[in-house]
């Protein structure tokens, strides 16, 4: 998993209807002292964060499989947002 | 997920049988401001995107599980085109 | 599998209840020479790891399989700490 | 999946089980103007690729599934060529 | 998958049980010249290699299923050598 901020959305009316219902957000990974460090990327939102919020997500198949046994496989996903972070704690 | 635009296609006779009926387009990657970001990618489009569209794509094996239950696990793709972006929200 | 120190860790009380008595610890990850080598990571201690010591890293789906088959499938995590390192021999 | 061009392969006689008669090609990563883009990686061909020739290749676990339901999960692939690239069109 | 060389491992007392059994070796990626081409991973030996040979590395899931159906989906590794290269054959 990585740390997040969310910077946006994308609004799509034309997907796959597995993902109807998914609010889709854009999010910017950051570091441990909370820098960008990379490219955003697209992540199902899954605790209701919100647009400036530090998050972190996971990718991969894991990301579907948090949707599992509701929706199980048929979730085309790679990245969602699993937490919103309270603190950063290095050192 | 990652913002992408359509920028071309590939063509190929000999391929494996499960690939079939599939269009393999190809897709330069973009960051959240819609400017490319890294290397350009071939992805099974499920949607029906045009040469020059602004979509979002879904790699790893999540692009897989897109064609199930009606292709389950048969399908060797690992990158799928799975919505038109109709606009970027950022800020 | 990669070699990485634990510096810190991160709290959040709004996350997916999947994770709910899971240690978030970051990583930084190291080469061989235990030098730091890329992007620090968020990952689930499985070894009861502190803070500043020498581990070792699976990611992607296989962190996930760690915790079956208690909570299978369900544990969307793509990171965790798998053992403590007491040597690396290179040479 | 990326464009790639079969440029030799490699003999092991030492090799897991589960790979005899698998032939390992080695493949440079190209762009979307044939250009190498990357690290080579040695790939299964599954569509009888010559070498200098162009293909197509996937990545991941999408690979291993390429030979279900015959060598369902225990094929321990992770790249594989799918197809031979007739024409690639962009612009 | 890709080339290396195993250039050393790690020793762990502390490590999940699942693990137990399994020779960690530290494996530089190598390029098509087997000249270094990245960051060295730690990998899972599955085929007797020793200290200076060359091999070639499976990452990912790949990797976990290799040692089905005796340890299913429980054996946390995400990387594995399969093969020993005997001759790589490029041009």
């Amino acid at each position: 998993m990585h740390l997040g901020r969310v910077i946006g959305n994308i609004v799509s009316t034309s997907k796959c209807e597995q993902l109807i219902g998914f609010k889709l957000l854009i999010v910017e990974p950051l570091d441990e002292h909370l820098q960008r460090n990379g490219q955003a990327e697209i992540a199902v939102d899954a605790v209701g964060a919100g647009n400036g919020e530090i998050v972190f997500v996971v990718d991969g198949s894991s990301a579907r499989h948090l949707f599992q046994p509701e929706k199980p496989d048929s979730t085309p996903i790679d990245a969602a947002i699993i937490g919103i972070v309270d603190s950063v704690e290095v050192g």
